[in-house]
């Protein structure tokens, strides 16, 4: 870990360090948010921001870096259908790399064996990539079942009593009614049947390296294109959704092109480009990993019609002018 | 500063500092933006980020601590328009304050003397804000005139030249034909008269203090209303931006309010609640901020309108069933 000094005098009470992982912070506020919102178990608590730790060899662009930007959940349910969720959430994250577009291929999920796992935990995932500088897959996330073993831990350093984050079982939402609810059974029938400290499931993945697999997985190459390097973003990712070019900058197209653009550019980020050929032009967006440029030519001003160009195949097709923004929400799905 | 060693020894050579400020990163970077995308003069280089300062006495809430998150723009201009850009940015900075709701009496812009600037500089303005905590305004933001104070430094540093981050005068985009603009000129005639090392327009904010200030000048009492305390947030600004209520959980009223919540839902952080009575419902609400409340009662059933309830006056009217996603859109202007 990275060891610091708060306040002017540097000795062992000032003595602080950087945050290895965001996870601890959570715990920390469980109760507090159980307390101040109108959740009740099961529920999760998200978290993303900056962990730290003091890596001797730093290498694999940032692979392993020395600061990095973690996300991660803390699933905090009833003990009974911890499996459950464990398995739910181990295949809903899976799920989330395929969806934006890292291949089935390069992604490795891999169930620990029995001997690799904690005692109090039925299961962690690692979900691994294979990177190209790698031979062997490397984590992205780990999916574990943690069981209560955090909570306990931290009701015994807080209250020494490991069941002080104990919740309250209902099926009812929780609110300021928790009263009836402790009248209408006894305190002893309660304790015994109706209370636990919830087991965690938590998902924890580096935003870094996702970002890096992304781009690996992004990166083609096609000898026959006029630009044969491109990046082909899944466009939920594509950091520019749309370009809008009118094929010549005179005879009324930049007059044509520039509403549409502002209207694009109202809702995605977007840019308008008139120089150089358009052959040049598709080649930058598809260099950027732009998934669609609208042209507007000569035909635009004859039948209102523009073309979508495909960064994938440079297939075209040819849509009203009125349907860009349309057309582009239905292909993004946003 | 704080200050930490990388890497496995604790020696001089291993020092290293947690970054007190995040301008730095976009001076040393200036010169890979400037060569990798298309931008040309004038431009800016926004960031958000975490900053740390070792603070011997953090208090006042967020307002004061030793790990904060700083949003700061440096944006590059021609030295001939750097005047004219300082009070751009300076008015439209005030401005962003007011638009999201900081009343301007509250707010303090003070424009330092002539006596407080830095040598290279033409003004520097503090946006303040009268905490109610505090006797005196406090600084939410500085917009500095900065000259070529950075680049230049930096220059100096980095390759013992000053001029390193000069820049070529040009009235059209940069492009790759750099080459060309070369040939229609001589070496000679483009140094004297059409070089330059942009002059610097900052403005440095810190996200926390801005959301402080949001907090206090939200809070709002009125012993008249049902529940005295609420969030007087700027609808753009809340957290929650509706919440839909069947006032009853029966009689066909949740079949009409769920399909309006999950539309919502898509769009915009909302709420569902069909628990207690309505007043209760509005008073949670008010208490988050939530700006509109949309009820479905047993008018819904015979006309297909719904009550929409307004925050801070709790007034209400009746709109269409259909257009509650179009009423927000238009109330948020989102």
């Amino acid at each position: 870990m990275f060891e610091s000094h708060t306040g002017a005098l540097q000795d062992s009470s000032s003595k602080v360090y950087l945050r290895p992982e965001t996870a601890q912070g959570i715990f920390v506020n469980f109760k507090n948010v159980m307390d101040s919102t109108r959740v009740k178990i099961p529920f999760g608590i998200a978290q993303i921001g900056k962990a730290f730790r003091n890596e001797v060899n730093p290498r694999n662009f940032t692979f392993r870096s020395r600061e990095f930007e973690q996300m991660e959940i803390e699933f905090f349910c009833n003990p009974k259908e911890s499996r459950m969720w464990y398995e739910f959430w181990r295949d809903l994250r899976k799920g989330w790399y395929t969806s934006l577009g890292i291949k089935s291929g390069n992604l490795r999920p891999r169930e620990q064996g029995k001997e690799e796992l904690a005692h109090y935990s039925v299961g962690t995932t690692d979900i691994e990539y294979l990177f190209p500088f790698s031979d062997e897959p490397q984590e992205l996330e780990g999916v574990a079942h943690r069981g209560d073993f955090d909570l306990k831990a931290h009701g015994k350093h807080s209250k020494n009593n490991e069941n002080a984050f104990e919740v309250i079982e209902e099926s009812e939402p929780r609110s300021s009614d928790r009263a009836d609810l402790a009248d209408s059974e006894s305190p002893r029938g309660l304790k015994s049947a109706a209370r636990f400290v919830p087991h965690v499931i938590e998902p924890s993945a580096g935003a870094d390296r996702f970002t890096l697999a992304v781009i690996c997985e992004a990166y083609s190459f096609d000898e026959k294109r006029a630009s044969p390097e491109f990046m082909k973003f899944h466009p939920r990712l594509a950091p520019i959704k749309a370009a809008v070019f009118p094929l010549v900058a005179k005879d009324g197209l930049p007059e044509i092109a520039e509403p549409i653009f502002r209207e694009i550019k109202k809702a995605f980020p977007a840019q308008y480009d008139v120089k150089q050929s358009i052959g040049k032009r598709y080649a930058r967006m598809d260099e950027a990993g732009t998934p669609f440029c609208f042209t507007i030519d000569g035909q635009s001003k004859e039948d209102g019609t523009v073309t979508v160009r495909n960064r994938d195949d440079a297939s075209q097709i040819r849509i009203d002018k009125s349907r860009c923004l349309e057309y582009l929400r239905e292909q993004l799905r946003l």
